[in-house]
């Protein structure tokens, strides 16, 4: 193995899938085919298995009971970490571990639906990670990513992307929303930035000053 | 009708049916018998009348060319309140709506699941409304709602209980729980207090400074 392909790989994204709502098939496999390592959380893994998914890597606190050595043998050769950490949860250790591995990026399913506490602090927990890694959640109606202070990508006309603040974000603007905001200010609870759309086909930009913001591709 | 009556009337809750993930019929028909006053909202009218369930109010933008008219014939008597106002969200109409109408109190299902950007925006909107309205929102997994400065409740050992901060919390006490709060702070996306449980059968006690604070009841 080249050090060439060494590099490669740690350039490539991991799929982590944590223990919330299944996702589709079609999603799952899209992801499986460009996301090289996948590393499971928790008790997800015997959900995981009975899909026939190859899984590199088993990360939780295991903390129901969770007998976790008999994934070992049936998935061998699989790396397992019990963490035991009340100040961090399942998918936080497994970002961290990512960020010790030096992995740029990773993709993030299962982590929405069922329990409302591990969605909302899933979601809005990726924020603390983004300068150390490139992260975006998903699931069947929604694409979730951290934004930078300066985010432009081209849409096409009428996509809806909410911009959701993780608590308060100031000096927002925007170029090519049809609800366009300039130095505007976003307040979770009080003034969300929800279901805006993209005015014309072309480039989106998104600047802010302050806080941490969530970009979200949602359908119906 | 006596005025007693009417009292009575406007002192029960209401039921709001929101456009997201559909709840057990278990969990429906459960409150349907105890909230008498039913408000839908939007396009989920369709999906709430195939349940054969008698809806009172039906509010939203109906922006997506929704034809309304046809359910006014249907479920007659329904009083149908269109409003295009792109500052609130449909579920923030429904609320304005019962605030207006002096009722003092709401459950509201079928808000979460699905589009994550809904999701995140109606459980976090609650709290805006924490002192003209008590809002529970429910379902299959989860019971959350805004918590006042001083929260205390009986229940069971071990009950998970989720402190949520919709931005920053600050002097957070707690007592009966297994992770104790003492003039602590919680910061959503860096320090959420999620996943602590009840120590022992009895009163648990949330006291709080500053902020604004969501308790979510949770079960896999």
């Amino acid at each position: 193995m080249s050090s060439h392909h060494i590099v490669r790989d740690d350039q490539e994204p991991a799929l982590i899938i944590a223990n919330g709502e299944t996702c589709s098939a079609e999603l799952l496999h899209q992801l499986l085919e460009w996301n090289p390592l996948v590393i499971v959380l928790d008790s997800a893994i015997s959900r995981v298995l009975e899909l026939g998914i190859k899984v590199d890597v088993l990360i939780g606190d295991f903390d129901r009971d969770f007998d976790y050595e008999i994934y070992k043998d049936i998935q061998y050769p699989m790396d397992v970490f019990k963490i035991e950490d009340q100040n961090s949860t399942d998918l936080d250790k497994a970002i961290q571990y990512l960020i010790h591995k030096k992995i740029p990026a990773a993709n993030i399913i299962w982590a929405t639906g069922r329990r409302m506490d591990h969605t909302m602090t899933n979601s809005t927990n990726m924020v603390k990670y983004q300068e150390k890694i490139k992260l975006v959640m998903l699931d069947d109606y929604s694409k979730i990513f951290p934004l930078q202070k300066h985010f432009i990508k081209w849409y096409p006309k009428e996509t809806i992307l909410s911009l959701i603040p993780v608590g308060t974000v100031e000096g927002i603007s925007t170029k090519n929303l049809k609800y366009e905001l300039q130095n505007d200010s976003l307040v979770l609870g009080f003034k969300p930035g929800s279901s805006n759309e993209v005015l014309s086909d072309g480039l989106v930009e998104i600047n802010y000053e302050t806080g941490y913001l969530l970009l979200m591709e949602c359908n119906d």
